[in-house]
């Protein structure tokens, strides 16, 4: 590509106020990678820069996945009859003891980057399993993809059947330094590894300090599971009962700080001091309205933390959330959250145009200056062609609309990542 | 085609129990739009049959929609930031205003038609509009589709636009015999009209009672909403302060009894008696969880009133719900159910069999024998080729369940219905 080009189409982004701004008919002017910024004409200094016109197609920023498990994606749509913990132990464990066997990841993880490709994630934070070489294959398609991704090589010494468990606390924090050692030599441009203990009950307090250490003294980024569901909130508190609630428990052992960037997925049952704890150190929420429905945990006040200024991206949360479509997930956020404020007088809903924020802008923010078409921001695109789905006669604020109700992998023509094309199909 | 053939593939459909049943490489043998059964080898006296073989692929019952105003098609996945009564005012009435226009209606009918034919729906009850036109538009070309439909064109004389207000009761019946004569002229072979009383607050007493006696005395069955939303709920109180609850206000004046079969769609919110009423009665409940989510209306307890004995099907209710894919509907039902178990300690979750049996045997059985493979029902039937979604190694059971988290009309290749076969592309 040129290192300066535009865009032509509908523009159609988030302020940081997570209102949605629409700029018909427009340019979207790249530089280097990063966005200069929207205009309704050229300014003439650019006028000869190469545009790529997209006629009456839709352009949005590339969607942020910041939640889900890349081998579990053998399990989407499978398995859903049982709660977290017996969900677990029945099919995800089971399922994710198999990336032992490389010759079955690499099977699996084409599978799912093949799909994750192909639709409007440009972006995403991944769970892969214990397995080292396992993890670094996935690493490896991610980094060919075009895609930005972290990935973490999950940790696990506890609580879990023997044959996905580390052993001792010093084996799995050496295995993750391997592992760190390996991800270091292969010179990623794109892919970056995260420390990923899987939740506080799989992970031996040695460990969850070994892992702090790690995160703190090598400014790694964190992601694990906080307060998805009732039953594992009941048990942190049990195998923890001197923590004041189960953020605290991450915040003990340095893994939920100031200085740590971390995301949390779930987040549906906090206390007030979580919430105040996860807003004053920047820590992310990965918000699963999907998955939270697929396993009965319910439904996370997620309007309340984001007016709370709690940073916050939507996460497909494959394989307990089914779909990797986050045009779809959108929707189903604002659907879920009206049930929630259906059910509990005191929460609100979610706009559409705040759901928007979170998939784009909201999750985003995890990468830096991303989600957004404002000057210097990386410049994520997806563009769609909305033919399949629209009506004669939708303005284009319909239009946008119905992409998240009705929109999948099929309206999507193009993508950039940092300004760079992605090849949609292999 | 021929009078006799059989279908092989791997089939399932639901036992009375609500129970799903796998035949694995087998024949559905189909007699004169009927099923005969299901044969893992077809009998010897029925050796020379022609079979159309589907080899791997998996072939279901035909999915029912019980509730779906195709008027509304033209707002789908639009205007979902309100609930229902201002949703209708500020949204649905001015759309519904549109098909005085025949033209447009045409426009919209036919790619209704077309979404409608595509998908995995054989049969349906379908809400038009006031216009008599229009709503014969509609049947004409329903009708020529080859799916089987109820078709109502909307009464309604009060608390509504003037545009919209059929003027007086005694106009509105007239409207509505003329309507059911000029269908009787058309003598359509698979679509039939149905009494439709848009719901107690836009019908006066006076309607009301019309379209009672228009259905007791004609046999004709009636179709409309119940408990959706509680502002609706309490309006009804309001309008109807002697009536015992909602249900009770279309049992006195003839719509909900006995000897009339009835739709009510939505009940989330039904006193027991009323619940009681509609057992007794046999009266269908439409169930609508994706049109429930986006209106905030609440969730149905579903799985409670399907235990009760409540004969029940589900409906996409496009345009509050937003998508026809009743594959996706059918497993967002038991999210849905699962979020209301969550939320209400004694309603317990939907399963996906039981799911799956609303979706076909369930709403099927407001036609008569239809929606399984038993001997003596009606063959529809949905071919399903799901090569885009599955992986390696799964079981026929993994793959029945990946169709409904997975699929939409991609999946669908061949359809049937009463035995004959549909086009799926105009």
């Amino acid at each position: 590509m040129h290192s300066i080009f535009a865009l032509k189409g509908h523009l159609i982004d988030c302020d940081h106020n997570k209102r949605t701004r629409f700029h018909p008919n427009s340019y979207l002017l790249i530089e280097q990678g990063l966005c200069v910024g929207t205009f309704a004409q050229l300014p003439d200094c650019y006028r000869h820069v190469p545009v790529i016109d997209y006629g009456d197609k839709i352009i949005v920023p590339g969607f942020v996945d910041l939640h889900l498990h890349a081998s579990q994606y053998a399990n989407r749509g499978l398995g859903l009859d049982l709660e977290l913990l017996q969900w677990l132990e029945k099919y995800t464990f089971p399922q994710e003891g198999k990336f032992a066997d490389l010759h079955y990841a690499r099977t699996i993880y084409a599978a799912f980057c093949r799909e994750l490709i192909r639709g409007a994630i440009t972006r995403a934070c991944i769970f892969a399993t214990i397995h080292i070489p396992a993890s670094l294959c996935l690493m490896d398609m991610l980094e060919q993809s075009g895609l930005i991704a972290y990935v973490g090589k999950v940790n696990m010494d506890c609580n879990c059947p023997d044959f996905l468990r580390e052993t001792g606390a010093a084996q799995a924090a050496a295995n993750t330094r391997q592992w760190l050692t390996e991800v270091a030599d292969r010179n990623y441009r794109r892919v970056k590894p995260i420390l990923t203990p899987r939740f506080a009950p799989s992970c031996s307090p040695d460990l969850l300090r070994r892992l702090g250490q790690l995160a703190q003294t090598q400014h790694l980024p964190v992601q694990t599971h906080l307060s998805e569901n009732l039953d594992e909130v009941a048990w942190v508190r049990q195998l923890y009962p001197q923590s004041p609630h189960y953020a605290g428990v991450y915040a003990q052992f340095g893994l939920l700080s100031a200085h740590t960037p971390a995301i949390m997925a779930h987040c549906l049952y906090l206390q007030p001091q979580e919430q105040e704890l996860l807003r004053q150190t920047g820590t992310f929420i990965a918000h699963c309205p999907s998955s939270n429905a697929n396993l009965a945990s319910g439904i996370a006040p997620v309007k309340r933390m984001l007016d709370a200024g709690i940073p916050m991206g939507l996460g497909s949360d494959i394989g307990a959330g089914h779909s990797m479509n986050l045009l779809g997930l959108t929707a189903q956020a604002v659907a879920c959250s009206k049930l929630l404020q259906r059910q509990t007088a005191e929460e609100s809903a979610l706009s559409l145009e705040e759901a928007f924020y979170l998939a784009t802008r909201g999750g985003g923010a995890f990468f830096g200056k991303t989600g957004a078409f404002s000057p210097g921001f990386a410049a994520d695109v997806v563009t769609l062609d909305d033919s399949r789905i629209r009506l004669p006669g939708e303005t284009l604020a319909q239009r946008w609309q119905k992409l998240f109700y009705l929109g999948d992998e099929r309206e999507i023509c193009a993508k950039y990542v940092a300004g760079t094309p992605i090849r949609l199909q292999a």
